[in-house]
């Protein structure tokens, strides 16, 4: 197997990359991208050995724990529980949230075999145990597995007299009614809210 | 900058991976494919580093000269054009093709920067000027560009008194007739051929 086909089969491993994929990338890096594959080389090296879970809220990281768990300057009273850390990059980039975060890595799935343990659900009920924790936002996708591991996330605050809060459904900015979905528009009109004065 | 968003940034050298994509790999590789991710790292290094073109071919290879060039089983008075390695190994699963090729590396493209240098057209030129090559097989795509460049090779082969050859048009095996655009079914007509008795 020439160093080209090993390369080409090595970019397979990237998700919904296949043959023809992998062949344009491989080409794309030799012909006019030498050194960013040499520099993603290096990186995805050092990421691989290096970045693991965060203790605390289990987000990547490649401390022990993550730089939002070990500021000092956030609030330990609102965590906020969302699936990914591409979910909390974006609440980070969105909101101006100052609490913490704990990261599921996933969604409650057990036909999968996502149970509670795989989402660290041990770890987050030993932190709500805590007594620190004053409101939970549970920031979980809008969708059937999503709202299934929001209910359980929201029994479980109960557990520990914390109040589960949940994102608003609704409208989204910019969209146009007549082309929003039923079951939102219903959610947005009964949610409804005075208009300030 | 933590280690992931460098990995993530460094994912976006790949052609066609946007901010997005770049996060949803870099998660798939640290959830799912370490090992995987490794290898690609380790891979992407060496390739990076170690593959060229080959000297008499230009097709990409880690040695000077390719192991099609090499191979002393193969013909050398046939030689075949290719736009890419990618059509280099396309036609070799697909046809017993024993001659050699070129591969130009891309198709001219004046206005893109690519003229007959960009695309090796001198080392072609004293390739045939070495007398060897009988026939210039022109494989190189059927746009607009690509036809261009056969054009331009058919000259260059006239010139060096070598047979160019093109690939035939016609209908795809498995088309069906309704589906095929005009210009095909129009080259496919023209070009009917007997049916052996």
């Amino acid at each position: 197997m020439s160093l080209l086909e090993e390369l080409v089969d090595a970019l397979r491993v990237l998700p919904g990359v296949g043959q023809k994929s992998a062949q344009r990338m491989a080409w794309h890096l030799l012909e006019r991208q030498r050194a960013g594959g040499k520099r993603l080389a290096q990186v995805l090296d050092q990421a691989m050995q290096r970045i693991g879970h965060c203790q605390r809220c289990r987000t990547f990281t490649e401390e022990t724990v993550c730089a939002i768990c070990r500021s000092p300057s956030r609030d330990d009273d609102v965590l906020c529980v969302v699936e990914t850390p591409a979910d909390l990059t974006a609440l980070e980039s969105a909101t101006g949230y100052r609490g913490r975060y704990f990261v599921l890595m996933g969604r409650l799935s057990p036909l999968d075999g996502r149970g509670p343990r795989e989402l660290g659900l041990d770890v987050l009920d030993s932190r709500l145990g805590e007594g620190q924790v004053k409101e939970l936002i549970i920031a979980t996708s809008a969708t059937v597995e999503g709202e299934a591991t929001a209910h359980y996330l929201s029994q479980l605050a109960r557990r520990h007299q914390v109040q589960p809060t949940r994102l608003a459904h609704g409208v989204p900015l910019g969209g146009e009614l007549e082309y929003i979905d039923r079951g939102t528009l219903a959610h947005a009109f009964g949610s409804r809210q005075n208009v300030a004065p």
